[in-house]
């Protein structure tokens, strides 16, 4: 009972080998080894599953191939809109934000919201404020520059669809869907989830995915499981995902591996909507489903080597 | 199994008699009673359920006694921000806004970020030129002027502290979370439910509240349930509440009265969650449960007479 386990993902969609390098490939396997031994480093020492979802987290936002922080994808105003979600399992304490711009850690905003703010959802420039009083680092659009994403909003800008992710080249029915995400459990037995997206390419209107809605992209509870999700958000949202998964194990006592099948394999595939999630249960057991081509990820279970995926 | 139902809400917490004149609760219940006949004459005519639910909650948000539309309080800049959402449990379709300002109907633009956005959830000035797009009715800030909610804002406006609702006065330990929000059942079997909020006065940092989050303050689902709550929104963020009492329905086999005993009485309560909401089953059945010293609501079924209540 007293190991830990951790797993990430960083977004999920029509991911093919196809469509990969094998320079790129390399680059995501190794960022998201980083992201996993950023978590686990904290884990190993008996620090808690609230931190090593945190680091995990700001590892994955800093690298500039997926779409979260500073590898955030344009809005259709040629700006970085950014949302985020933390939970604890330990208490059911929560903190999100959405439409935030400036900041270089959306995720560390969530958690000084969760912890300093007395609300558990802060939006837009009047997040940013509170950001500013906890004295959270913030950046110039420079930072959020990627010539690769800039071209990618060039080519939809001046349409009216949108993109679901950062993906290479808009071809014919390939998506992805570019959030970052991390669960854990520490030595203690306590659990937590971590969600952060830079959203879509071209989006208008202030949209908001799942991401940062409890219950939907992020949920976590020591008594059950801890999610995080990447995908279509409008369906995750529709479906209330990772609450799903929860309740499915508290009141009707499937493992976690059978609720993931049934929401990601069948439910979310009955509605139409992509994606998958990262999720690990009280004891420490992770499940990493996806309903698309694929998924980046990777998980480690204490004193087993890191694995990292990309493919079905 | 073809008789409509219908209930609403329009607020609850600390509301006692000793707090109200006779003159203010014939008001209420009159706006109450108004809201309901708005619903039901629809329900009547074999109209569908979400037509029902948004036709309620526009006649509460145009009441300027409650804390949604024109009657919304002011936010620490002095300005409006009011969020929304309606879910239809036929399809499970949403749709959600939050921090818009000048919308005088925020439950119509929800309504229409569901069936003509392709999202689920807009947000800010950003949501408003969605709005505007649709041709949806604005107001300028004078319809939203009301002397009394000046008032409170103006109390509180100096300080750090924010209040959860429109209270004639901020006396000890006094409390009201002003939501509006309406379920239904047409005739045909299917359900809504529809919620609409004027945020807390004197709020700061763009705070969204459970009003907006599918799941949390809005579900509905043919196969449960339709569920609007109020109350002190973080706690039912984090509590997943409106899914929860689905889950509870569909996974547990509790039926729509022991679900609500159980998250409104029992799980909110050792959280310190205050607060209500409305609900309705598939079969028509209806519950008002609230842990709060009042709760305005009212309720009718089909051939029967309206009932309106306040306290406990």
């Amino acid at each position: 009972m007293n190991k830990f386990s951790i797993a990430i993902h960083g977004g999920a969609g029509t991911i093919l080998p196809a469509l990969m390098t094998p320079q790129k490939e390399l680059l995501y396997r190794q960022a998201l080894t980083d992201a996993i031994a950023a978590g686990a480093a904290i884990l190993e020492k008996g620090g808690s599953a609230i931190d090593a979802v945190e680091a995990a987290v700001v590892s994955l936002e800093n690298f500039p191939l997926f779409n979260a922080g500073k590898g955030a994808v344009f809005t259709n105003k040629g700006t970085h809109e950014m949302d985020a979600a933390i939970m604890n399992g330990l208490n059911l304490e929560a903190g999100a934000v959405s439409g935030v711009s400036s900041i270089q850690n959306p995720i560390s905003l969530a958690r000084l919201v969760m912890e300093k703010s007395g609300h558990v959802f802060l939006s837009g420039t009047e997040a940013e404020k509170f950001a500013k009083l906890q004295g959270l680092p913030f950046q110039l659009p420079e930072y959020f520059y990627i010539e690769e994403r800039y071209k990618q909003w060039q080519d939809l800008k001046d349409s009216d669809s949108y993109q679901l992710d950062h993906t290479d080249k808009t071809e014919q029915g390939e998506k992805k869907f570019g959030t970052v995400g991390a669960v854990a459990r520490d030595v203690h037995g306590n659990l937590a989830a971590a969600t952060s997206t830079g959203g879509m390419t071209n989006k208008k209107f202030g949209r908001i995915g799942d991401t940062p809605i409890i219950g939907s992209g992020t949920y976590a509870n020591n008594n059950t499981c801890a999610i995080s999700c990447t995908g279509h958000g409008e369906y995750f949202i529709r479906a209330v995902v990772a609450y799903d998964i929860s309740c499915l194990m508290e009141y009707k006592g499937l493992s976690l591996a059978e609720a993931c099948q049934m929401v990601v394999q069948d439910k979310l595939v009955k509605m139409g909507g992509e994606g998958g999630l990262v999720a690990i249960d009280k004891h420490g057991n992770i499940e990493l489903p996806f309903n698309s081509e694929g998924m980046y990820r990777a998980w480690q279970y204490a004193g087993e080597s890191i694995f990292t995926a990309i493919y079905k």
